[in-house]
């Protein structure tokens, strides 16, 4: 099959296909729109895929993800942001995703994955100690454990409470509702979802 | 939600929300898998789109997409490929796809679209006055329309055939078949290509 596309659109076809999720005919579809687009649209994100690296950092307190000229993340450093109550998240994005409700103002903390034996991610490779130092500085009155729904998310929770438990420290710990989620019908719902939906039932 | 996300992050989610298909969402994956593998997974891809448009060009017999130090195609060029049978397709990709099946040893030319009004691409913008003069130049024996099976597709091979009609070409016409795609149901089937599909029915 050597030679069916021009050398430079089948590199630019092989480097889009390491995306996640994106398999021949996605990248092909991808390089293929980009040679169309005028020049300046392939340059403009050429440009920003070169700066990524360079001017993203990690910030060291909460270990979201920051611009590198920044000392720590704004969503902790921010006055109105209640430092004693924590969101613990498993990835920065997940971040976007509690700011995008507009319904949290505490502050929070990247672990930077899930316990996954699979993946080979144990508990020492998240930021769990740093947590647990952060308590105490911060005189932290609540944590809200807001780990994926995952079998590793689950089982990160877990983990996160014993340790906080066995460290002594006397907080009010908490974790994400489950439930029905909006605009789903009840019959579609699994049997798991459905059991916590039930046991977190609210009185009207 | 301004200052979410580190701006150099914010910059590389805008610029792959600009390909087809690519939402918020699945810009900020793409975005986060190039930050967490190794810089030089996005450095190869800036080198790779930067010199994407110069180093393509188009072959200016056949249309298809080339290397910019080509000459013309090497479908066309090639003395095992049959010049006296031009597979017609609407798009450069498309040589792609009949390629991948090994089964045509013909050559190509690429219209450059399909007529459209609605995109405002009319029959003036696509390459068949080159194909015209082609069937002349290499004596021509069969052209086989392989334009895509829409409704600008069919319009396209319409027009096409009656061009080559009216210009007084006495060629074999052909068209890629219509019928059941292999591995469907009838069931499923729609209307129109199961009428396709009786029309074309292939004596046992």
């Amino acid at each position: 099959m050597a030679h069916l596309l021009p050398a430079a659109l089948e590199k630019v076809i092989d480097e889009l296909g390491r995306l996640p999720g994106v398999g021949a005919r996605t990248a092909e579809r991808y390089a293929y729109f980009l040679l169309r687009a005028d020049q300046h649209v392939s340059e403009s994100l050429a440009t920003s895929l070169e700066q990524l690296h360079q001017q993203v950092k990690t910030c060291p307190v909460t270990f979201a993800l920051i611009d590198a000229d920044e000392a720590v993340s704004p969503l902790y450093s921010d006055p109105d942001r209640d430092k004693t109550t924590v969101a613990v998240v498993e990835e920065p994005l997940d971040i976007v995703a509690l700011e995008r409700t507009g319904h949290f103002k505490g502050t929070y903390h990247v672990l930077g994955g899930a316990i996954s034996p699979i993946d080979g991610i144990g508990p020492e490779q998240l930021h769990i100690p740093e947590l647990i130092e952060r308590l105490a500085r911060d005189n932290v009155q609540e944590v809200i454990i807001a780990t994926n729904a995952s079998v590793e998310g689950e089982s990160t929770a877990l983990f996160l409470q014993k340790n906080i438990v066995d460290a002594g420290i006397d907080i009010k710990l908490s974790r994400l509702a489950r439930g029905i989620p909006v605009g789903v019908d009840l019959e579609y719902a699994d049997q798991i979802t459905l059991s916590h939906a039930l046991d977190g039932r609210s009185l009207l």
